[in-house]
């Protein structure tokens, strides 16, 4: 197991961060959990479009993931929101929400999205 | 104090709601604390338009509070959503992210968020 | 909207759960929204017999919901337990884990929990 | 099982807080789960006085029952405080931490917590 | 203090888990707190047979970890679990009930849940 | 982006704690989102003496943030606590009080905050 990066500081890199999750999605699936797997498929599902658009439903996944205070599910929401060209005016203002209703104990993790987000704005 | 309805089943009226959430706001801003009149003026401020429009914070609002699972912030911002304007379809699919998001023990809140946004529709 | 019981101190009578659950159910799946559809089959599905008994299953969705201090989940879980005939002292251990993991801040909810097997016992 | 009133709006009435409360104790406690009974001990042992006086261990319990949003929690310790004298500017204060800290979704407890001093102020 | 690696994307050693948490606990317990040394205590106790099982026991600890989404406190009952002969499948399934109550926001754990799995059947 | 230590086993050292949290901060306020730059205002005026002093404050902070297992906000109050002199005995009280409203589940915050502390004190 090599060593990596730290989250009370600074979050891996999100080729780290890429790399694990697919590994560990594909051993999971590989399990054929029924349950597991269906939900997983539901999980992608939820995002695509619908009444609302592919953009509007990833700024409540990342919301909902900053208010439940989960780096890693921040981290996945903003890379699809890069690559759904949410700006960086549209970011803020989503994390603001998250930081009003979830108070000063999201703020760790603000910082670590914004992090995030710089580091998405310089790969582009 | 009266009696008022429960909600481990059905929700209180909207009525009822707005008006305990009226007398409370005005006895709490009335203590002059000023840590907490901020944080209400702030509250408020969240929701205003900028780069993201109105309803989408309120969608934001609505999906966060579910995830978070307290009742009175969803009818808060149903409230809100009603007034926006949001189609039934379009609170659905908030709701639905809500519930992947947060899981089945979200399901009890989004049960009274549905039965509440039938009395908005009602009224409306 | 009737005026139901309180959940402050007594949980509303499982009668009236039961209705305000299947009514809402009814609303909800009617609504053909996709996610919420198949995520209420998935849930169904999860607690079936595999692996782990029904009955292992079901005492893990009480502990899930007593630590998530849900309520309705627990007493959802409660009445499954009771039909697959639990017994008061499975029970009380199951709590006591819950009680543990998740410190006093549990305790409100397992005075509920607890009047709620009360009212299970009674009616078996 | 009586009619009592609702947590979405106003709180019961610390008299059915209380009652319930004493009747729910004493049925978990006679049922003699060391693990239960155990931690009920440890929890009132928790709060006396050590290193730090009472008072401040109360505003401690209070602070991290109003962030954890447990109404009952929340009641239990403002009824412990108002004992101990704690003056109504130091419950709004120790109230505004747990507000910055916890964020909007706090807010109704907030309100349920300030209706239930006024409750408690009235009393004495 | 040692690098060690990191819980976005890989989850440490068990060995650097086991040696952390053996010092730490070591220097708590120390301390002679009274509180804090009883409910050590008593949380070893939560876990021994009695109407239940250790194993089952063992796997309501473990989705209680999951869906509070402890990783430090899902590998020690998976570690537990081990030692208990808890097999794959029953690992799985207990994550499965985990994810469908927790939702999507559990799936990062559940990732480092099966990596430690993995790391676990490996050793033995 | 450097290779930092790890919060499964042992936090990072206070001095990268300190200048990501600070170069953050900068970036955060630099951006000029009106709603996270007041509440960061408001966040530091929340733990300003008024009807209870600093000291309390800081330990209602650490309390909170305990309960809702931020380390991050765990180590910010820790390094407050210190510089108000408050005693390693006033420290385990306080963390005591967090352990027993949490329950278990904050027991690896718990062993990170110890660790956290006697780095502090180390350092005085």
């Amino acid at each position: 197991m090599e060593i990596l990066s730290h989250d009370h500081d600074e979050p891996g890199s999100l080729e780290e961060f890429r790399k694990f999750r697919e590994r560990m999605n594909a051993e999971i699936l590989g399990e054929n959990n029924l349950v597991i797997n269906r939900f997983f498929a539901l999980d992608t599902r939820t995002y695509e479009a619908g009444a609302l658009d592919v953009k509007t439903k990833e700024l409540l996944g990342l919301v909902a993931s900053l208010v439940l205070r989960c780096d890693d599910c921040v981290t996945y929401h903003l890379v699809r929101c890069a690559e759904e060209k949410v700006s960086r005016a549209e970011i803020f203002e989503s994390l603001s929400v998250g930081l009003v209703v979830g108070g000063s104990i999201v703020i760790p993790h603000l910082r670590r999205a914004v992090d995030r987000w710089n580091e998405l704005e310089r790969k582009n």
